[in-house]
């Protein structure tokens, strides 16, 4: 079962050669040296066509969103990528949609420096991606959910509910598109948004002196915030207009809008605390790099703002059931 | 996509908390240490239901057998398992189910003192389960498949065959047994040889002063003794009669017999190549631990040898599609 030799002609030559990497795929196991000042940072994220995904959506895509989300993963630690594992179940064995899906993983590989060093693919009657990362972090600087300081300043990186909005403008039922053409006639920042998400892998990085706090936004930035808060064991205030998005949003009634921005999901955008201090430094430095949206208090639970207004507003993210 | 909280209290508890583990699960990302005098050694292994296990297997079954091939992989390189990275797909929210199954990943967890670092839980259609394995090798010492030496005794670990066999008595069609009871009705060392193999740990990291090159059976010996052949540019000569079995299999044809030894899958044991004079140290040291089977000769494929005839046999192992 270990065998990966179907699809290992595509990605033999696919990705990035990582010098940390003393074995690839070709054997039972890979061998990885980690630098000695460095831990290691490890994630999984499964994505099943028709669920995570369209089913008319591109194999390149597919290839390259499947890395990115767990790109993001390491990102939202402040830890550099270095290598992925790839179980692969799929359908049966089509050349040309493997060649696309492998050129998708290849293109997002090479732009981080990352290595493809494991596999494993077998046929199933549904298309299942689940992707293991493993990245490099130094020792004792990774940036986990459970450190939000009261006083914080919340933070995103980027605009927020652009995938949501592209989504809710093609899905149809059973996890297809409305029509066969919906993805392409979207415009290109909401497929962008949608299909190639790019993982804040830099950012994050930057934050490692910074923030106290991290979590990327892939079920929603109410839910995942939510995952700070809990962890760390306080609130939040949130000023609603102070969340970039883009203008298509912005058109919409003020509910649907903060429903895409709050509740949807698949940004891959980082949501991230840091002292006032650290803020003001951290902004003094990279200007315009960074959102404040609001900022931590000792009372849990989250309150929303819009307009020095205190509103009711539900949190509800992504359902995993 | 990154919360695994659906099943985090079933797993909470559940398996062996590892020294190494920084952080476990609950964040976006597990932090591990690596011991600085070891390489870090990992492999993806993904199984289906329907495909890799009958859809009759019990979940405690099916846990358990998901992270043994996985240890298996590991045990092939020497390595000291560590921990486990899980992306579960699964129908369905079953309480009891997934109880049972995570008892199963637990248990053993516990046995290989390993901890579950990482998951990811989707829906989907069809059980799916891809772990990744994480271990640790010290530097240099990993045994790979491409460095079987002319003149290497060929051993294996222990009886082959005995999945294979048992898979033909109870396999139906469509991934499903012949009756709602076979399993059961097999004697119990082909129930647990089916369900619960022993991945060979303890005696992978015995052979790492020993071994030339290695690799675990899960494919069939005589595909996966050619992974060997192939990456080492080495042949091989194999006596069949010195292929250990159990009784059961000797009551067949030879054909039949030897089908199941030389082609079937799943037996998780290991195959290994040594000089003779490490093969004389060792099994001074160990009487009775391993089986010599062949030697590593110059010219390529695989001779067959039958009470010193050399016979035709066609090595054909497990079909990915």
């Amino acid at each position: 079962m270990s065998e990966f030799s179907l699809i290992y002609t595509h990605f033999q030559h696919a990705t990035a050669k990582h010098k940390n990497t003393i074995l690839g795929i070709g054997d039972d196991c890979a061998i990885s040296r980690i630098p000695p000042d460095c831990e290691l940072v490890s994630c999984v994220d499964t994505l099943v066509a028709g669920r995570h995904f369209v089913f008319e959506t591109s194999p390149h895509a597919i290839g390259y969103k499947s890395v990115a989300v767990n790109l993001s993963d390491l990102a939202s630690m402040g830890a550099t990528p270095y290598a992925i594992l790839l179980g692969l179940s799929l359908p049966n064995h089509d050349n040309d949609w493997l060649k696309e899906f492998s050129r998708g993983i290849a293109d997002i590989c090479h732009q981080f420096n990352v290595e493809l060093i494991g596999g494993d693919t077998t046929k199933s009657d549904i298309l299942t991606i689940s992707i293991t990362a493993l990245g490099f972090v130094k020792k004792g600087q990774a940036i986990r959910r459970d450190n939000a300081k009261i006083g914080d300043v919340i933070c995103v990186s980027g605009r927020i509910g652009t995938a949501s909005l592209a989504l809710s403008y093609i899905l149809g039922e059973n996890g297809r598109c409305k029509h066969s053409n919906s993805i392409n006639e979207l415009s290109n920042h909401l497929k962008t948004a949608l299909q190639y998400p790019t993982p804040q892998v830099a950012l994050g990085q930057l934050l490692l002196d910074y923030a106290n706090s991290m979590i990327d936004i892939s079920d929603g930035l109410g839910q995942d915030l939510g995952h700070i808060l809990k962890a760390s064991g306080v609130g939040a205030k949130l000023y609603l207009e102070n969340i970039p998005c883009i203008d298509e949003l912005n058109d919409l009634p003020l509910d649907k809008k903060y429903q895409h921005i709050i509740n949807g999901g698949d940004d891959y955008q980082l949501c991230f605390t840091m002292s006032q201090e650290n803020f003001d430094k951290f902004t003094a430095l990279y200007p315009n790099r960074i959102y404040p949206i609001g900022e931590i208090v000792a009372n849990q639970g989250v309150d929303f703002f819009y307009q020095n207004q205190q509103v009711d507003f539900k949190i509800q993210g992504w359902e995993h059931f």
